[in-house]
């Protein structure tokens, strides 16, 4: 038993042209509220295992505890994703207010923001776009070789926007997140018509970028890493074709399949 | 000429036990905080380009903005790392409440965050441990054998204690930084000494990362993945050993190479 990893996702694999129906096995995202003597103190999103350790670590690094003596009780409601902690004494007016700028770290926005904002910016996708598995591979291959920096630094994330047959424009940052955000300040900016295009994509897809993928418009993200559960329920509900682990001539489709040309090939996902 | 990169971090890159000292490109880290019609709305950890797509893709993403027409300036201040943003309407007051808790996206925190926090946490680490390549290897191969759940899911980051000879605990997360947090909730509630321990890394070496190690107190983090060049700097202030691209026989040695055994035979970085 492993509730880190969501089994059983119908995703269809491409190897060439080939298509296959497999049930995969997908990250699964989890957001935990952590609750400092009753006060909301931060939400993040992370996966469902060691969850005390999680907490007592990111209370120590964020520098609201420095002994774990300071600490009376952690409980952890996994079921309601809530973590209680008490501390023997008071957070401190600085700690207070610099726990309202610290949200996730790494892969996460507050439920607050799934539930508020997102829901007046993320829409359903209708796009007719359709494409085929080479296209696909080609367009991967495309932002591969363009990534230069990629290949001298090891260290950033591309996005770019593309049609069927090329990359339109490429963007580059160390925050997979920013690289999207700039390929969207780019899409408003020259006022790009989005019916006919798709984001090819080197990071893995969360929530978050996928509701970003949703914000943007396109109804097509092609990726070279990984999904995780929360990003493809998304996907599923707001109309998106999610493509991962597009690598070489091989690749899977999520969601949305009939928007890949040879995935009719195979039984619908 | 490109700021995204900066260029020549002297480096000991081992193949197999032999160094070579190379001059490295590597990442920039850049701090850009986004003033909204006067007032601080967000700081975001990025690298340096297409700075006004970014603010632009950023502000509409998070719903502050929802046409390029209600922007009435943006004005970008690289050499202190600001923009400013003025609006033609005014913040209503949920989205300023909002603001306050959207700090980066993938790879930050506030620059206030560095300078106030930090400071209270951040350590220089004085640790004498030392190993020898072969061991680096050694334990990376273990990270990535024992990490099952990257082979079948391909979403998640890992990040474990090890001795100089094998892995004590290995903590897996969809973020990098919650596979860290775990890390360091284990080592507080077993009150583990690190006198002879380092943390083993997949995932990308940013200053966040690195001076979550700092608070940990470990004075190597051996990582399969690249550094960014704030984390170098803070690194070497710091007195962290940093080791990136450890795959296979190979691996790059960026600060305070005294604890690798071989690299003494190479030039001292």
């Amino acid at each position: 038993m492993n509730n880190t990893i969501q089994e059983g996702w119908e995703t269809i694999r491409f190897h060439g042209e080939s298509p296959e129906v497999v049930d995969e096995e997908i990250a699964t995202e989890f957001a935990l509220t952590i609750v400092v003597n009753g006060d909301e103190f931060a939400t993040m999103v992370c996966s469902p295992s060691d969850l005390q350790e999680l907490v007592m670590g990111f209370l120590t690094a964020e520098g609201v505890i420095r002994f774990v003596e300071e600490v009376k009780d952690i409980a952890i409601d996994e079921s309601m994703g809530f973590a209680y902690v008490e501390l023997y004494k008071e957070l401190d007016v600085v700690e207070t207010d610099h726990s309202k700028r610290v949200i996730g770290s790494c892969c996460g926005k507050s439920r607050q923001f799934y539930f508020k904002s997102d829901v007046k910016t993320a829409k359903t996708i209708t796009s007719k776009l359709q494409l085929s598995v080479e296209q696909c591979y080609v367009l991967m291959e495309k932002l591969q070789r363009q990534s230069d920096q990629f290949k001298r630094t090891g260290g950033v994330h591309n996005a770019a926007l593309a049609t069927i047959d090329d990359l339109l424009a490429i963007r580059t940052d160390i925050g997979r997140h920013n690289a999207l955000d700039k390929i969207y300040g780019y899409i408003l900016q020259k006022r790009v018509s989005l019916k006919d295009k798709l984001i090819v994509f080197s990071g893995r897809i969360s929530s978050e970028v996928l509701l970003k993928i949703s914000k943007i418009g396109t109804g097509i993200v092609l990726s070279k890493s990984a999904p995780t559960d929360m990003a493809l329920k998304l996907a599923t509900d707001l109309g998106i074709t999610v493509i991962g682990f597009a690598r070489g001539d091989k690749m899977n489709v999520y969601t949305h399949s009939y928007r890949i040309l040879e995935a009719n090939k195979a039984n619908p996902v």
